[in-house]
């Protein structure tokens, strides 16, 4: 696994992320993990790498796009001088195209989102020794689905901003995909954007694959 | 693993199971299954196994010795008409023994318990495939103090029930001693009880192992 | 339009029609109407044709099928002495068929719901100038969604109900299929089955269409 | 219609227009409407016109005479760069001359109300597509009320501005007197100024008749 | 004064009498009066005769017309064995011909409100020393209101019963309508039923008048 | 009566005189209040002399010493620009030598007592037509109970203060000592300093009386 | 000290017993105790004599006569098959005689309260070790206040029957007469019924006292 | 005893003190004690020794180690001009090296306890009369306990201290270790470190002991 003794993990995003985590909480406190997959991530580490010691914080923002998340970059997430940095990000910006049709928001499109993602990336990687890039998820079976093809371009922009910088990139929308090739969204989620303890369990394990967790463990 | 399509399984026992699921929701539904290890191995069950299409549900009851649950069994479990039970009883038999010591309380003494244990297997047995003990835990690393020392007592009738009945017992207490080896109690709970997520990672991977459940999956 | 002076309009359904009615208040009272298409169409009912004092009555009921419909149908709506009766049912008996999968509860079937809806049928109509059946709704744009594909079918058998009793037919899924062709689902509802103010615009002014509403009064 | 595509129609008031809207919500986001005739409004222009995208902003708020909405008029209407607004004003600047009799509160005479009306227009019009006065309304059928009266003069300085600045007038006086033909005050409301859904539905129905809503769509 | 040392006074009513009282009080016990004229009544009977030791109990109930109190009578009054008993009563009889116009609620024609009122007067004078009828009240200083003027006639009703049985009858409007010769309605309510301190201090002040209240007492 | 026409009539105070009133009002507003005796002069002030629209504002502040009351003296009293002031003050500052006595706090000896009071009355007079000075009152019947004694001597100094200024003084203790010959304590509070309806009505009675309020009056 | 191992002692009595004890906790549980003279009792006894492991219940019931508490002693009191009992009663007794005056209500006199006391203790006396009757106090420093002079009669009561029955007898209200020869009563409580911390230090103190405490334990 | 007339002790710690108090309560003030050892401590403090007037303040603050408690020493303590000073500090210092070890928490080694500490002292001893250390406790029967064994250590320090400074050292974990010769944790209270009313009466007892309290007295 890539993570090593004392080291600190930072999971940043969106509500996907955050699951109601208490903010007046201490990093890594009582009750600041959130109930999803954070919380589960945390969980096993622990139980499975006691002696790693590894401290995890949730760093997601409800209502978080992009934009929202950069303002709040140095604050909420390099103060805690992380070892490892995780982003799931881009449900919102692309949400917002959709739901705020009627709002006349300003939103993020995707040369926006790749220049703010670049520049997140490259503050932090000086830092750290490595960053997790997660794709954000749409619960959503078909492709044709036109906030789900544009959600996917936007994975795409993270994909690639991950190849360029040698990072690891956890395509989470794949494993969905799979899932619901044998059961339904609702399943998963009431709204098709926040998943429920299954949903979580499938991000969880995503993650944990990606950074090499010794599943035969006990 | 040993589920197959379509089993139901009940995961039966006191507030280590129950953690805070909502009695008014119908079984297996919205926000049943508690914050604890049911519902993680809930998640991970539906994540990685969706065509099996299992049904898990909640049964546990803060506050339940052996004796209370025996009284709800046919209502709770038998009524759900379950393929699979699992059990996790016993910290309140014998923590009763020492917090409850100045209130001249009903005790169950080991006789009493493995009596009730036995008769809940065997009105149960006939009409499940299986059922699996999982020993209560005391999440304390000293095997000198006297509660640790009584529980472990309890958890070994739990275990001679399984081995007569050739039922799956899973050791929770010696992967929680194992954690206790690395790292101290209050990382996994504040009362020696009630554990967090991260003691709730340990019993769900260790429920699921025991079940065959296959890690590699994706 | 169809209704006569101090005729009593029943309107019944699931969590679509109740909208957070109080259901402590009497019919037709201060609150009672909920916050969806029912008080849309009392309001423009009375604003508009104040001479004929139609009452109306909003007894939808969240989380009903047609099953849970049929057995408070006599207490709940019979026994307000309709002269006419609305229903708008038909999504709960669907969408447990997808979200309730991993809870094996038992579901409506095609043949359940058209006997069901029948006999409702059969039971109102000797006392009632007449019924109008609209259609239940999914706000999903694409046709090969499966619950849509469901749904559809279900909405088929209210309307050759419709036909064979010779009732008014209000197909409230065409208007929302059409509105879908500009503007996307997210701007009607978060969750494709509970419309906000704009959905249940369509709804009020689909019914209201149907019976005649003469929308050039003032 | 007079609204285009990507119109911003912001709908400025007092209580009557507030109708409790959600403050801290964006402009026409979840729940910013209120319960009352924005509501509707913003309800049929979407459901009926969904190609022209138009976005509605609720900004009444309750207890406002004329001088306070002046007081927020640049952050609250002016900054969302509004096509159109809407003003229904007046009740409170009548009312507190009869309930305030005791409190001895400096009140809003005919000659401020119409200065402070002109400059609120004087203001707004150089930048927008065009404004809507709606008449204050008092749910009272007699008109030697002497607030009806009052406010009858008053509404009758917004309709000699409107004619003025070419604006459109749009006389909800005249539809509830002619509803209190029928029906009694108590139908529409308790207290004569706040409505219900009846009276929100008369607001509605005479605004979107004065700007050449086709009512004749689905 | 008509009261004489150790009577029990109870005054029964709607809305107007009850005014916020604690049922779970025992009668005449701490908040037991509400914040009306029942209130009032019984601080100045006690604060200027406190060698009488009168109890006075609140025994109006929100939303009560003339049936629903007589429903309640042999337990709420009779039970207390009063020596006086005050009745004010008639507003819903009346209002509800108005309000409740489109909810085809069964109402209380002038025939029905004598017979029931003589009912209760027969009922109860056996036992008590007196009886007094307050009018009931509407706050509109316009004779020509039609529930003003409905309302009269019910109050007419009370003062035949009043004189046919030899009772004190209080004709509060009378001097509700004297004050609204100099201050408008909003001053005593803002709904034109339910009085604020000030309108009930006009009650309470026509009550203790008719029962011979010496206010040059200290 | 010495109340004129349009009159404005503060009334200062501890929580004797607040009584619940809600802060965020108004003066003189909706539940500007309390439920004390400032409702029931404000009542009797209204119901009976509507002509001459005297405005009441309560401005007791629960707590409050005369140290405290001259702290918000210019903004809270002055700053309405009364006609007439009346002050109700000093039960906490003795209570405090009392209840007080382990805490150590800073106590309001006589002297300072009636510095602040004569401060108070010198800023208040050139800007107002008269002050009511009432005396504060403990509910006890012993004359010879400590802190009765030491508040006889605070009230006495009001009354000082009273006649050197040529105010009116009203002496509420006379009248609750007359109270206190035919019933005991308990039935006007419960810890002899806060009263109930029945107190308050003797407060009330015993200010009217000595403003020359014409009880004759209907 | 009277008490022996495993003993249970039942502490009953009124509102200065109850203390806010959780009624549905069971007897000696968590939050059972309330926070007043019991919950030190409790303490004391198990913090020194820990090998004794009395068991301690608190079963005061808040507004308490002796009639009322008569009713409930089988369930309350018998049902817990005490060792010893304590009875802290007659406040409530005689506190009705004053602030009931006006509620008409049915007192105790004193007959009733010695048969019912009698009662009480005969019905006790054949299942316990012993009986400790506490004396009823009121916190009032003149022994000339009427409510003190009949709670001093009251209290006679118990101490004629604690005499005749040979049980261990309080006098709470001396160790309170002679606190308020140095301190006032507002020290001890606000209402001369209900003592905080300190006034139920002197009752523990009393009632350890004469138990046989020994305080020179550590 | 040591305190003398008119002295101010005030306690300082953390949540073991804390107990919930109300912080905006004064000094001593109604429901400023918490429900711990300071309420105890004061009552029989101001209960047997009524004469001394001795003002007791309980600033214990949840959560604090001793650098927490440092920074807030001098408008927390040392503003309140205590005689005396008592400090129960160390567990939270102590118990973030366990329970904070994944959080990555700054902890408090021995050497800037100690340090801190005896600035603590300094800061204090010119001003006062003299302090009174309490030692940390850990309700832990074993010695072997890691966290009671580092427990041990801190308070040796404070140990160490008090004798330097020739300050009053109570040994609260000798008397807990005593207890636990008798009965187990549990009874005292559930995590180990907050105390029940049980826990908090032994230290109210050696607190009081240590300061020269008579026990004789009554």
């Amino acid at each position: 696994m890539i993570f090593e003794k004392d080291d600190i993990l930072v999971m940043a995003g969106d509500s996907v992320t955050d699951c109601g985590r208490m903010y007046e909480q201490p990093p890594a406190g009582w009750r600041s993990f959130g109930d999803g997959y954070v919380s589960m991530v945390d969980g096993f580490l622990a139980a499975l790498y006691p002696e790693l010691r590894i401290m995890v914080a949730n760093k997601g923002v409800s209502g978080d796009d992009i934009l929202l998340m950069e303002k709040r970059w140095d604050k909420d997430v390099l103060a805690l001088n992380p070892d490892w940095v995780s982003i799931m990000i881009g449900i919102n910006d692309v949400w917002r195209q959709f739901d705020g049709l009627l709002m006349h928001v300003q939103t993020v499109d995707q040369q926006a989102f790749k220049s703010t993602y670049r520049s997140i990336i490259e503050r932090t990687l000086p830092t750290v020794k490595g960053m997790i890039l997660l794709s954000p998820i749409m619960i959503e079976q078909s492709n044709d689905n036109p906030m789900k093809k544009m959600l996917v371009e936007y994975a795409h922009i993270a994909k690639e901003l991950a190849v360029e910088y040698k990072l690891i990139y956890v395509d989470i929308q794949a494993r969905i995909d799979a899932f619901l090739q044998e059961l339904n969204e609702f399943i998963l989620c009431s709204d098709r954007v926040h998943p429920n303890n299954k949903g979580h369990a499938i991000i969880a394990k995503a993650f944990l694959d990606a950074v090499g967790f010794d599943w035969t463990r006990t």
